[in-house]
């Protein structure tokens, strides 16, 4: 290996033999300081000119001083924009076709759970029961997706060819061919057409505790469902669980699905793990491919070196 | 109302309520024999030149001699060309976007539970378990959809743009933009290319008892399940059952999805009902919508009368 192109400091933590593994593959040419290999401990990082990093080590950046680029090693940023010390150099968020494909699956699975009623059907299975449900059509159930970056249009195009309709708001307006959007003065507005309720907003200062009673309460009641669902893989910080326990319980929500919350892994005496018509998953939604993840750095390692700007910038005054 | 429209005789055995709310909006201006309400039984039936009929009265046929045209009220017909006495006049399947959108939820619901692991990931939730498991990609399992009727090229269309590899197998060749196909002399390169099989065929001589252990065996082994998973919403009478529990329990199946049974309602005691990794629905995928029927009767009816050539005719030597 030549050390001749800038060399990239690793510090990821993942599942340490999958990183090793993918950089066997990955930066052909290029000097890798994977910080996850006990060999490696000892290293100068500071002719290192890359970063590629989660939930890093605290030293990282105190001794690597010369980077001119970081990368988040996933689609969110929350986790890297408060590691200390983080240099003012461009922050690189993850875009990748396999991370988006993931969770679209996921999104439109919980959907299609929650519009088929698949717990209710499971539910008389296990007695033997054959009985048909009355089946809404997808088009009479509004999704509405919270967060229209490339997760949720690429989540908002697949629904929308299952046959749901589905409203969008980001904070910022954005348009969507074919679908009605809404921004930060149309949240009410928005909350009072939707049935199904998509998260998919990063955690800022502006989303911290967001999904909670007073919100839940101005979703579209009476819609065939007869309440409506919260599915959230945005970040966990952005829901206020003991408020989605009590709206399920209440009858305020008619079912949830959560792959996030405020604190990973969930405890296991939560009781959103049983509550009925409640799909939990363990962060899995759209798992960062590390092999995908190297690909995508090293492209965008190779625009900046051939004096193209970063794509998939992060706007630190925004939080995303 | 008038009778000067030729009249149409109705002999549905689907839910007598939803028939009679249904025909209230239906067929303006044309006189309607409703042999589901009692009220009605001793109605003359020999003027009657249409009828739309599901699992009918035996002695439909012989008191109805002048109909021109017969309806199926599902997209099987499988249960009209076994009724006593069908006349030899064009028969009509039932085509709906309605029904071809259900359809297409629950065969993409049924693929996306099995590739995301649903059952699994319940299991654990149950125990309040927080591990992610590997996860295949979409691309990485290969579909394959055995009819490509309207029903199998919508689920075709969707499944790909999910992310999933498909194939598609009808017994004469069909071409699909971007998907490879194979007909009756291409099964076994079709179903060697297989991790998830998906029936959409029609009951006929050929498809009876299609779905059995030497079918089974000649699934792809070895892909990103380990094992093949059989999907069917189709027709009962495909498959044989005591083969599909046979290859569950040996684990020549990793999974099945079934919505339709050789004897329905499926027997309370079938092992089916609970066996791991199996989903069972009570014929409920895609339910024929009454409403939706009577529209496209009354379309199909006046595309008659206006001279044109009925659409959706069922050829009666295929059997479907």
């Amino acid at each position: 290996m030549t050390a001749s192109a800038a060399p990239v400091v690793v510090d990821l933590k993942f599942n340490p033999d999958d990183v090793k593994a993918a950089l066997s593959r990955a930066f052909p040419g290029r000097d890798v300081i994977n910080r996850a290999d006990p060999d490696q401990t000892g290293r100068d990082l500071a002719q290192a000119r890359y970063a590629v990093v989660w939930k890093s080590q605290p030293d990282l950046f105190a001794r690597a001083p010369n980077l001119q680029a970081v990368f988040s090693g996933g689609a969110g940023v929350d986790h890297v924009l408060t590691l200390p010390g983080l240099p003012d150099v461009p922050l690189v968020r993850f875009v990748d076709p396999t991370l988006t494909t993931r969770m679209s699956e996921w999104v439109v699975l919980q959907c299609l759970l929650h519009l088929r009623q698949h717990a209710r059907y499971a539910a008389q299975a296990q007695r033997g029961e054959w009985a048909e449900l009355p089946q809404p059509e997808a088009r009479e159930i509004t999704v509405g997706v919270m967060g229209l970056g490339v997760l949720g249009q690429d989540a908002v195009r697949k629904l929308k060819i299952m046959g749901f309709t589905v409203v969008g708001w980001s904070r910022r307006q954005k348009t969507i061919d074919g679908v009605e959007t809404y921004d930060e003065n149309g949240l009410d507005a928005f909350l009072a057409r939707t049935d199904m309720l998509v998260g998919l907003l990063p955690l800022t200062a502006e989303t911290r505790g967001l999904y909670d009673a007073a919100l839940f309460a101005k979703l579209r009641r009476g819609g065939p469902l007869g309440a409506p669902v919260f599915i959230n893989a945005g970040r966990g910080g952005s829901q206020v669980e003991a408020d989605i326990v009590a709206s399920l319980r209440s009858g305020v929500l008619h079912g949830a699905s959560l792959d996030v919350f405020s604190t990973e892994p969930l405890e296991a005496d939560s009781p959103l793990w049983t509550l009925p018509n409640t799909i939990v998953t363990p962060h899995a939604a759209a798992a960062s491919d590390v092999n995908a993840l190297f690909r995508h750095v090293e492209a965008q390692i190779k625009r900046h070196e051939a004096g193209l700007p970063f794509e998939h910038l992060v706007d630190r005054t925004a939080g995303y």
